[in-house]
């Protein structure tokens, strides 16, 4: 008899207030299916979920702790851990605030120290607004800087963006593009090839095909327009090959998503960030998952944003939110 | 009474002979449509393009005239320039070879002198295969350094590629990818937007409305991620507004082309190759049409290749073949 999977559990943080992610928090725990899935401990203030269950027009049934109340309950599948730290009254909705940019914030260090102790096995957040994190942290950048403070992992090469079941990796992200071509060295690119295999076989992948982008304009035209590929990428594809990873390239850049987009490949492995992000988003990214891999443990959000334009009407299309709780369940039953 | 638009002499240089490019000349040059709005001069053997009559199944009806055998007679709308240079027998279908690519090659630069010369208003070729023009010449590179070579022209910036009604055009082209900062300089990103504005007011744009992508992931992010945003072509936007086009920028690189596709802009102005060529080819842009801009006269050509695949069955798509001539002629008809 084969044993049925081990049922993991999912650290949820809250996101930004003042848009759909209360409405998205309350549809995903309400979700008999979700419960069936997954045990969660979710992060935020329970009035603001209250909120979210109002205009989803759901009910929540979780087990409400106050942190420092003694041992929680745990006879129930949530575990809705109340910072009490937001007023739903605080907040507009849809206008970006430091206050709700510091309910998020607090929210996720709150996941990610989790994560570090091991209480969770995967985590997701719904979606965060940068206008108002950057409004409660002056100095915020992105979530990215934030997992890296907290849980101190190296930050190039981590996040994934998913569409439908094509992954897009990066060797760098937020870095000048006059800068990129010295991070584009061997080692580099093997590193991220190998997190992309790692991270897809957690997803469920069981051979990823992997193909690798050139950096330069038709992958360098044999040296004639660049020759990192010839000098470092193509070196790196051997290696990556020579570990028993599935992976091709390096490709020219303009056309390896027109062949990914038909299915010829299962992620693309990109040198630097626009070269991705300017064909998944022409793809409809906005339907698609970011992940977080190589941590202690992975972190799951949807691509989209808090679409403050809808706030509070209960029409937030929820299908992506659930696209990233469900691969965060895989991620972490494979773990 | 308006008077009817000059009728236009288009020069057509005949392309590579072994895939498509014979019966795409044949399709053009036999189609009452076409000859309704144009004069041609053509420049091949005619016994390749016979050969394109036998696989589309039309028949041109043009004056044939060999260099040095006097004054040639002008009274049909296509003179057939003969320069007797390949016989059919001597390439084979399918293979490029180096007889091909120099075929090619001699018509392109006879065309390109009879620019100079002032002998045609606009030019328009069928696809080259660049595996036979390297067979007939190892330094090639592209089209666009023979047209730097034979007319002086700068190289930079010239090219724009269109589909549907969007034109790509770009400050770099083929630079490797480290270099590519250093050209995007103020003058450089104003110069673009000049010739975009120009060449597309040719092709009857009365005011085109060009947006100008950043060069950094996020437009440089107010100068976290790099700052040619804020140093140069924020102030290259500022001053091309102020000659009266209408630009706004510097965009995200990762959204302009999804704001384009859906209609805000006519064009978008990228800072290197790759920039716009992810999105222009995951649109489909092998219907597409390429246009050398900038130059004594305007040269167009489909942006699909040679399709030796299909080579003699006579059922290549002659469209975006059609749609090239249908914008050397406006342009033509401008200037």
């Amino acid at each position: 008899m084969s044993q049925a999977p081990r049922r993991p559990t999912i650290a949820l943080a809250m996101g930004d207030p003042c848009g759909i992610s209360p409405e998205l928090t309350a549809r995903l725990l309400a979700d008999p299916d979700v419960l069936a899935a997954a045990d969660f401990i979710v992060i935020g203030d329970r009035r603001i979920l209250a909120e979210g269950e109002r205009v989803a027009g759901v009910k929540v049934d979780c087990t409400v702790w106050t942190p420092g109340s003694g041992k929680p309950a745990t006879n129930r599948a949530i575990l809705f851990v109340d910072l009490g730290h937001l007023a739903p009254q605080a907040v507009e909705q849809g206008v970006s605030s430091a206050a709700g940019g510091s309910f998020a914030l607090t929210n996720f260090r709150t996941v990610l120290r989790m994560g570090a102790r091991g209480v969770a096995d995967a985590a997701a957040f719904t979606p965060f607004n940068k206008h108002a994190m950057k409004l409660a942290l002056p100095d915020y950048d992105d979530e990215i800087a934030v997992i890296t403070e907290e849980t101190g992992a190296k930050a190039n090469g981590r996040e994934f963006n998913i569409l439908d079941n094509l992954w897009n990796a990066r060797v760098t992200s937020h870095v000048p593009l006059k800068d990129v071509a010295k991070y584009i060295t061997r080692d580099a690119v093997v590193a991220g090839i190998e997190l992309t295999d790692r991270c897809m076989r957690e997803a469920g992948f069981e051979k990823p095909r992997i193909a690798v982008a050139g950096l330069n304009p038709h992958a360098g035209d044999s040296g004639n327009f660049g020759r990192e590929e010839i000098d470092e990428i193509e070196p790196a594809v051997e290696a990556a090959k020579a570990k028993g990873i599935t992976c091709e390239g390096p490709f020219p850049p303009d056309t390896v998503f027109v062949r990914a987009k038909r299915g010829d490949f299962d992620a693309v492995q990109t040198m630097y960030h626009d070269q991705g992000q300017i064909a998944m988003k022409l793809m409809g990214f906005e339907r698609g998952v970011t992940v977080q891999g190589g941590l202690p443990m992975p972190i799951t959000t949807p691509a989209h944003g808090t679409a403050y334009d809808i706030a509070g009407e209960g029409v937030a299309n929820s299908g992506a939110m659930r696209n990233a709780f469900e691969l965060a369940c895989r991620m972490a039953t494979a773990r």
